[in-house]
């Protein structure tokens, strides 16, 4: 990743650079969406975002830019911008088909290195997205299923869509959906597939008792499971995609 | 924690950011206390260290700032600074308590990103810390035990402070309280409740044998026991806490 | 390592820092030198390098200075900088003998911090290489074995000089070399000492089945040998320094 770093100094010299995370487990692009999802509207506008979560490198996957309400972002069109496509107005896509802007020799393994970094660097520098490559439609791009809600009889439907390094457990339903959540409403989320009901809330980590799992509000803007003090997709036996329901009232 | 720095940089956009370290174990407040002792004189004037070790968020801890010497420090009142507050002058201590610097949607578990970053960003920006909340006496801010020295007949009673990534034991006994450590007076460190003592010294660790454990002096300024290209920690049982005793002459 | 950054900026404050890579295993000073090989070509002119792999620190190794090629390289007289010697052309190297440009007090366990982080600093502010200490031959300094090729009847004789995290084996054997790797021309990496030979031949991770044994081209520019979704260095039982013969035609 320092190798990136040089690159981008070599054309940018006085960008800021920041990393996000290194912890997305190798070649993840799900969990990689993720975090990007939950980082990237802390970023101030005109942040150019390099993302290199490329288990298809080498293969034919694009390379590809977006420039995604006021922010940028370049990396392989697999998936890893899903959240940023469906959360955002898109302004411009392009494949990075102008070698002009990447590094004289590419790698066949490392195109972070040899193609995000130097365009990313360009486009910080004040590039326009339209001349690093030629356009595409923004439809035309790779998604995943990035968790979308289903409202039934029984509640939301959603699903864990990420698991942090303490175990926390993460779903697809925006806490901005559920204002009853810390309310006198019981609610309860289930996981039907592990016959698994929780029906505590709580508003802190620091409430109740170490072994209970319980409802809350995680800091991505999520709804979670967590365990206090524990590893709540442990303690659960669930982990990415399990089928969650959030059922509101006393159904 | 990258999404710290993009909240820092939108708010303070040249200021320069440094990681000082991700290796404090989850939760606890003595070893992230003890980093930041042994770190933070290195760091120029004007400094804000930006603290987050906070196992207590969304409990009834405080958030504060200090000015302490010519550095500042922001974070949970929860015992991170007691070095700082026990080794610096402070000059001005308040709660965090004015949300005009804070981002506009608090969570209740990532103060940092929150509350700590933005208040941090004000303050490299030049925002007076008087500002940013209301006084507190540096009296009434939490402390946890920093491991103060007695000297007793039999020597300078201590403990364990601290745990490195090599499994040295890193005592509270400062080395310049002891500049006979590497003079021709002998020296030994004993465990009480281990029943072990450490007796040989030596001034670098490529000095000797690889087995046996013996006491250097460690590069946070600290008297240290390891044991090279192996675990002191793990070779004599001990652990944060443990005390100690540094036994000067041939009692 | 933080620490290292805030003496730096004390002394450079409008330095750009960047970290090549924390991955290296202690004290492994092969590893390391080899990292940087990797790396620092990517950087741009006059980057100064403060590199510390670094298990003799407290002996008799010298720290050291060197100008090779337009970069500047600063750490332990351990073989650390082997590849960038026989690489670059050296057109200065000196022993830090100025403790003007050291910190006031020297511990005997962190010269990173102590010694080769502020000439570092002083090396980017534009103090010149000869003012940091007394000038030395570079054909006296210290170098490890950098895996030198030879050409025999059957192939190109080389070996194992990295293993990255992924437990791909990369040779010392440069792609530049063997233009006809991935030509019609049959080729294939012999490792004598443990009866295995590799035949496959891939451009892409993403091509073939997850199980066998393929030869690539890796992104630090030599050969290297993989299991896809594996670790090529445990389903060969190939560690650092095995020997390697890339053998091309069908002899």
């Amino acid at each position: 990743v320092g190798v990136m770093k040089g690159v981008i100094v070599g054309i940018a010299p006085n960008v800021q650079i920041i990393d996000i995370s290194h912890d997305v487990a190798p070649q993840n692009i799900a969990s990689g969406a993720w975090m990007l999802a939950s980082a990237y509207r802390y970023f101030p506008e005109q942040t150019v975002f390099v993302c290199v979560v490329d288990p298809g490198v080498g293969s034919s996957r694009s390379a590809i830019a977006i420039q995604a309400g006021n922010r940028f972002f370049v990396g392989p069109d697999n998936g890893l911008f899903s959240y940023v496509l469906a959360e955002q107005t898109v302004y411009a896509a392009c494949v990075l088909s102008r070698s002009a802007f990447h590094l004289p020799q590419i790698s066949s393994t490392f195109h972070g290195r040899d193609i995000f970094a130097p365009v990313g660097a360009y486009l910080a520098r004040g590039v326009g997205i339209s001349e690093v490559g030629m356009p595409v439609e923004p439809a035309a791009l790779q998604r995943i299923d990035v968790g979308q809600l289903v409202r039934s009889d029984r509640g939301i439907d959603g699903r864990i869509v990420h698991i942090d390094r303490f175990g926390n457990l993460i779903t697809s339903i925006p806490i901005a959906l559920v204002p009853m959540l810390f309310s006198e409403m019981p609610v309860r989320m289930t996981f039907p597939t592990l016959n698994v009901d929780v029906s505590e809330c709580r508003r802190f980590f620091a409430e109740g008792s170490d072994r209970e799992p319980f409802i809350y509000g995680d800091s991505s803007g999520y709804v979670g499971v967590a365990v206090r003090n524990g590893n709540a997709a442990k303690a659960l036996n669930a982990g990415f995609g399990t089928p969650v329901t959030l059922v509101i009232g006393s159904k």
